[in-house]
């Protein structure tokens, strides 16, 4: 997607080196970071330079592909096998990190002893797995655009509410959440998106609102606590959200705050749509009260980041000094409250038949 | 109540003189401004030294007295109406401000003109407003510590949930919303707080927080993301928030973000209480969607304020230059969602018949 009108990727591969959007520095400093050899890349991934499953897939396969690049010939297995347990090892829950570790090796492991072929194939699904997670975002904008419609059936502006980020930031192109509001944007729709501040860590404030902002489309950042008014007040026409596991039974595992979200959309009659790659199903998980809920530092809840007057980066303490919090990164927003689950192969019901139907036809295409 | 173990009220008056704790600073500096006339303590309501409507009531109080003391004799009422109008004009949408100057003013006038008279009753008058505050908090706290019982109606730790600042801090002293914990953890109850952050402007993390933790009582802040999965997990047994309004139907007026907790709440079968004296129900207001939303400047959205590492007190963009937002500043819960409404003549329903019992209790009482 555009950044100040240049189009983008969050991770690319030239030769040797990865490069990599630096969103930690983001929104107050765009830049991109080479990353010279797999370890260099690894770092980047443990450090969250680069965060959202889709965009830690694709570079964890461009590490994987580095690695080969760099294998000496007389001990290239040894030396792909070490990289990958480095690899692996950096964000430990993240499943789009072991698909592609182990998609980039199992082609390598295909052409050995051929070591130069092993190579190349190592490029090849590199690559194909950053045009594999592109591709899929691109579908579920396809898939989206046409839900882009105002509650009332008629003309204006449609407004759309959305948590945390997954726009492309979070991919490697297009995102999940906000690929349908591009799509229709960028085919002359008229579209306002309300942005979730986010917190603790503000992914909405920092990168959905960027994003947003590069890509031209109109928005409003508003507090965690004002989404639920705005609903209430007939001002949303619809909330997207993206997932970080699915379950089975079409629970949906996401950032804190979003159950709540759906609560007031439910409530309402205000569809909630869910948009997720079709890797973000976890078949193995039977429903949502089983994934494990991820409790984080308490720093992330006792203090705000951001660009200081100074034009600095720093951060504030924003509690009494000795106060303790609590933070789970994550919440169960369950199936009944979805009103579909956008993915690259279609909108499928938030239901096990639904989530199964999603399934056949990816597995068929 | 205590601060370092010491008991404080938020105002109070020696002489001509009127002592507020300074608010702004809190929690990082705990300070005592003295004001010297009635124009230093007006200025304080308008910058926001004392924020709440208890406590901007009682300061406007004694603002009237510092006014009656300071009045010539040879312009004594003349002085005085000056002194009404420069109060008033400090915060235009408070009600309690309103009340109390004119409670004062009619004290005054009905001993003139014997100027000595005037200036005892201004006195007594002003110090009835501000016990009288204090005293209904009290009993809040009576009416709903019998309220703080655990879900599952066993023993161990009760758990609450709470918004925004309805402590002490917003009162002279007990405070609506935090009354009955307080209450209830003097007699030796088990009690946790569940204290949301409430961005923008975080008087959770800035006021609950730092009362709750003078009082000794054990609490977590939360990310505003975070209390509907809380509420969610069986973590919380109740929640418990102030009010800003209450229209005569039972629908409340409050901190933006309360609503959204209500309906969660409901949905979970979880009780949600309202705390707060009966001088916060308008009978003039037939229902909650005529309470007027006031929309804040952008600025609280876009920042988050708090103590630098350096130790002084800052500020931190959150967001991107130039991204807008919207910030309304309270939203509206309707009665059905309410529990019950825990005011200083009992706990009633919120409801047509319930708020008429409060104001009948009131006026007989």
């Amino acid at each position: 997607m555009n950044v100040a009108g240049t189009p983008y990727r969050t991770v690319w591969r030239e030769g040797g080196v990865v490069y990599l959007i630096d969103q930690i520095a983001l929104p107050h400093t765009f830049r991109i970071l080479p990353h010279p050899d797999h370890r260099a890349t690894a770092r980047a991934i443990s450090s969250m330079v680069v965060r959202g499953a889709g965009a830690i897939g694709a570079t964890a396969g461009y590490a994987m592909a580095q690695a080969a690049l760099e294998a000496p010939e007389d001990n290239f297995l040894g030396y792909v096998e070490c990289a990958a347990t480095t690899i692996r090892a950096t964000r430990p829950t993240a499943q789009n990190l072991f698909y592609a570790v182990e998609r980039v090796r199992a082609a390598i492991l295909r052409r050995l002893p051929q070591v130069e072929e092993a190579r190349r194939a190592a490029e090849q699904e590199a690559e194909w797995i950053a045009n594999d997670d592109a591709d899929s975002c691109r579908a579920i904008g396809e898939h989206g655009a046409p839900l882009m419609v105002r509650r009332d059936g008629g003309p204006g502006t449609v407004r759309v509410s959305t948590h945390c980020n997954a726009g492309w930031l979070a991919f490697v192109d297009w995102g999940s959440a906000l690929s349908p509001v591009y799509t229709h944007f960028r085919r002359g729709g008229d579209v306002f998106v309300f942005v979730d501040e986010t917190r603790p860590r503000g992914q909405g404030a920092n990168l959905t609102a960027w994003e947003l902002q590069q890509e031209g489309v109109p928005l409003a950042l508003i507090a965690d606590c004002a989404t639920g008014h705005f609903l209430s007040r007939g001002e949303i026409d619809l909330v997207i959200v993206g997932s970080d596991r699915i379950a089975s039974n079409g629970d949906v595992a996401n950032k804190i705050g979003t159950y709540t979200r759906a609560v007031i959309a439910k409530s309402l009659g205000i569809p909630f749509y869910v948009a997720a790659p079709t890797s973000t199903i976890d078949p193995a998980c039977a429903r949502g009260e089983l994934i494990p809920i991820e409790e984080r530092g308490q720093d992330e809840v006792l203090y705000a980041w951001g660009q200081l007057d100074t034009g600095e980066r720093g951060r504030v303490l924003v509690t009494a000094p000795g106060v303790c919090a609590r933070n789970p990164a994550f919440d169960v927003t369950p199936a009944s409250l979805v009103t579909g689950i956008i993915t690259e192969v279609g909108v499928v019901p938030a239901s096990p038949e639904g989530i199964r139907t999603a399934l056949a036809r990816k597995a068929t295409q």
